[in-house]
Order: C-alpha cells, then sequence, then structure tokens
C-alpha cells in the first residue's frame, strides 16, 4: 500500500468509453500531473496529448505501443512510456489499477 | 470542479463486487477519511462500520436505506446518511460517482 502526502486532487471522475475506464486527476507537490484509474475488460485505444508514463499496477492486459504490429503481455505491475501526440491499444482482460504520469517536455 | 488540497491518498484502488465498484481511500488535512469511487450500473449491498455520509456525485440510481422497505430516486447531486453498523441497499441504472465520507464516532 503507497500513501501518497501533500496532494490536491480533483473530486469529480473522469468516465472514459461509457464508465469502463475511470479516473482521478492528482496533482503531486512538484505540480506533476497524474491520473489514478480502474479500467474493466475491454479494448482500449487512448491517444496522448503528452508524453506519459503507464504504470499498471493490477490486472492481466496486453498493451500494442505506437509504431509496434504485435500487442505485448504486460505483467502487472508494469510500466510503460508512450510519447507525447501517439497512441497505444490496450486488451484488458481483469480489471485493471493504473497511475498514469504526464510529462511536461 | 472541486478541488481538494493538502490531502493524502492511498494509490492502490479498493475493488468490490469484481470491479463493478471501484474507489480510492483519500484523508483530508484534519484526517477525516473518505473513499471516491465509481459504481457500473447493477444493484449492490453495503455494509456499514462507521455511520457515513454518501454524496452522491453523479448517476441514475436508487437507495434502500436501513430500516426502509422501498427503494427511493436520488436526484444526485444528493447525499444521505448512514448509521454505523447497518446496510443499505442500491439500484445503479447508469454510471455514478460518489464520495464516502466516514463519520467517526
Amino acid at each position: 500500500m503507497t500513501k501518497l502526502e501533500n496532494i490536491s486532487m480533483i473530486k469529480e471522475a473522469n468516465v472514459y468509453f461509457d464508465g469502463k475506464v475511470v479516473s482521478r486527476t492528482i496533482y503531486l507537490e512538484d505540480g506533476s500531473r497524474q491520473t489514478l484509474g480502474v479500467m474493466q475488460a475491454g479494448e482500449y485505444t487512448f491517444d496522448t496529448n503528452e508524453a506519459e508514463i503507464m504504470e499498471m499496477m493490477s490486472g492481466d492486459l496486453e498493451v500494442k505501443l505506437p509504431g509496434e504490429s504485435e500487442f505485448k503481455t504486460l505483467n502487472t505491475p508494469e510500466s510503460f512510456n508512450v510519447p507525447a501526440n501517439s497512441s497505444f491499444d490496450l486488451r484488458v482482460k481483469t480489471v485493471t489499477d493504473y497511475c498514469c504520469s504526464y510529462i511536461v517536455a
């Protein structure tokens, strides 16, 4: 169990894909932004604006990263990086808990 | 949009009902505990230890409170109180965003 201290948080949830992906936005002490969310089983494509570090904390899933032609199984907890202005695909097999860190250039 | 400042948060999600109800635990500056979560459509029974204030921020749902025989439609955002050591039932029709505040006696 990890406790994040001295953060701020947007109370209202972010809801995507008809609620199958939901998250909350937090801001760490240094001002950096993260979203902590949960994905239901399903297939999703996510677009990025800023570069992201996707920390998949638990769940069974596969990722297809930009420029890749094949999905890769993740052994959670496992993270991957995604460049800005790109997209990635996920095949989520079981409920997945994640943390997305946004990397401001 | 509501921003909660100077809080701490448990990073890992709380997952209930096979992921149909998920939440994160936060601690406000005064030390009081809340969970912010999202419910998928479904019917749920929740047991309470401490007394709770359930703030249903968005979504279409009905609640049957302890001692009541009928469900009541909530017009979100709407809150209800639940005594300690009791339980309540929810009929969630659309994805519901909520905040549960735990009231320590």
